[in-house]
């Protein structure tokens, strides 16, 4: 993307959830023209939004500027779009990509900060940059740059412009993308690193379910667990630089914003986190989930340890048995294993010690 | 140290406070005869552990077994002693080793919990196993390994045993002591990057202050600054990166317990943490230190910030410039700049995004 395109652009961001929402105030204060449209699950947030309401996720009100559209509105909501950020939910950016397809044709780049992992029709798990450029492909749609974003960005942060930080990742061009977005409060590193950027941002969502886990154990207990949420963080990052390591990818990109960066926020709140916490306070991994799913709180770390495990299957299977935290997360998730199990993965073994 | 260290032996830990006294729980838990010595500093300290109290610092009862040593007594303390564990301040260390030299005769090594930054007698900055080991020369003692223990171990923590992954360092054989000091929760990582781990457990007490700052931020504010606290989180590890690369270490050591894991765990609580807080509460550097100090809250990263500016300029002028958070934070802290600049030095700079 050249140095010209720090002027401002029509930006169409798909998708009116939290982070959607936010992102149009940084790139109205970058001075770009920014319409939001919704999907049909956000009909009530558009309602909100329309009617002048704070965003029902993020609680903060939208820029006055920024033009609200409804599912039908597709075709108008991308009328001349140069930049398009897809900001649905990981398993929605498939149908979505697909949807947008035919009305690209202005579009320079696609900005995507959904995260996770998304398997293609042959149940093939996907990082979600290649799912959007399969899509666009399969709906006969030119070829357009994916932008991801990663690192630290709390949706309910970014939309009232408490400092932060993200990280534009993409194969070229990153640093123009990043300038093209930075505003005062909204300051954006880059990265060449894209597929590990995804990696990081798939993947924190299940390790915080882990530092949850201890936070948990803390609130129930006499004494803090300081001491094991940080083993779990040192653990966490460990399994994610071998992962970087099996994928190609930079695992210097793990002590960045993008890993560490990322990782901490998400052990700082959030609804993963919350889950862990529910875990070590003594729920069972149903009972909290049941009763989260029944106050509307997904918890995204749950299927994506599912389908992390399945992609490891599929494309590292080298690395099967060395992540011990991520198993045992998976395990206790999915399995119904004891919580001790994520404990005594992320404390040094027997093996490492005479290694 | 060849494996048959595994058996027993008589340890002796020099120095009362809140660390020298909780390690006596694994120590004795691993199997070890442990008595532990107070300076002229800890009488008050002596005083409860031989009453039987809990230990004013930890408010743990230490095991039945810890025989408990007065200042005068050290001849005594250090009678046979096969390890000593030096646990005092790091101002204290140069001294305390001085006199501990000619009771060392059966001593197979030293353990170092003390952390920081020393001068010595030319003013010349120094990591405090070098500190040892020079006073050790000086007082005309044989040489011995000094095994430097980082990672995040919180004493409170440690001293009832939750569970902890210490990091113990050395030059040669720090698989053998790590083993020699595993419990079932206190679990030892090694690392042969002494001098690394020990420029992380200098310096992470530096950069907790930045980390409190964000928390107070949080705390005086409308909004949680969970996205900024990050940012200094990532900008913090790369900090250390530069350091450990520039001092010829392993990069590597500032992801693991070390690095991440340590300055995750000096982020969650403690003093320096907490005068970070004051001062993103809107409490000058002054103010805030003054109160602690009157409370008797020692916050180490004080003195470590400037000890770390002196270093930096002694043996690694090429990165003055190139560590903008923490020469921010001393700025903050000894000349009175405002907190902004912490802030903006964690943040993605102009020049970062067009790099």
């Amino acid at each position: 993307m050249p140095s010209s395109h720090l002027k401002p652009l029509i930006v169409t961001v798909l998708g009116a959830g939290a982070m959607g929402a936010a992102i149009t105030t940084p790139l109205i204060d970058a001075g770009h023209r920014v319409r939001l449209w919704g999907t049909h699950l956000d009909d009530h947030l558009i309602d909100a939004v329309q009617a002048g309401q704070p965003h029902p996720r993020t609680g903060a009100l939208l820029p006055e500027s920024v033009q609200a559209f409804r599912p039908g509105d597709l075709a108008a909501a991308l009328d001349g779009a140069q930049v398009v950020v897809l900001a649905v939910s990981s398993v929605g950016v498939w149908d979505v990509a697909r949807l947008a397809a035919p009305h690209l044709g202005q579009a320079q780049g696609i900005l995507l900060t959904s995260k996770g992992f998304a398997a293609d029709e042959r149940g093939s798990i996907q990082l979600l940059p290649q799912t959007v450029s399969r899509a666009l492909a399969q709906a006969g749609a030119a070829d357009l740059p994916v932008v991801a974003i990663g690192g630290p960005c709390k949706a309910n942060e970014v939309a009232v412009r408490q400092p932060t930080a993200p990280i534009f990742a993409s194969v070229e061009g990153a640093a123009d993308w990043a300038a093209w977005a930075t505003t005062a409060n909204y300051r954006v590193a880059h990265s060449a690193d894209r597929d590990g950027v995804e990696i990081c941002a798939a993947l924190k969502n299940v390790y915080a379910i882990a530092l949850g886990l201890a936070d948990g154990l803390s609130e129930a207990g006499p004494q803090p667990c300081h001491d094991l949420k940080s083993a779990i963080f040192a653990q966490s990052l460990d399994e994610l630089r071998q992962l970087l390591q099996a994928a190609d990818c930079d695992p210097w990109t793990v002590l960045g914003l993008a890993g560490a960066g990322d990782l901490e926020v998400t052990g700082l709140s959030g609804r993963n986190k919350v889950f862990g916490c529910r875990l070590g306070q003594g729920q069972s991994a149903d009972q909290a989930l049941s009763q989260m799913t029944a106050l509307e709180q997904t918890v995204e770390g749950v299927p994506a340890v599912r389908l992390a495990l399945t992609w490891l299957n599929q494309r590292h299977p080298e690395l099967i048995g060395r992540l011990p935290l991520l198993e045992a997360i998976f395990a206790v998730v999915w399995e119904g294993a004891p919580i001790e199990l994520i404990v005594a993965a992320a404390l040094p073994t027997p093996n490492s010690l005479t290694a």
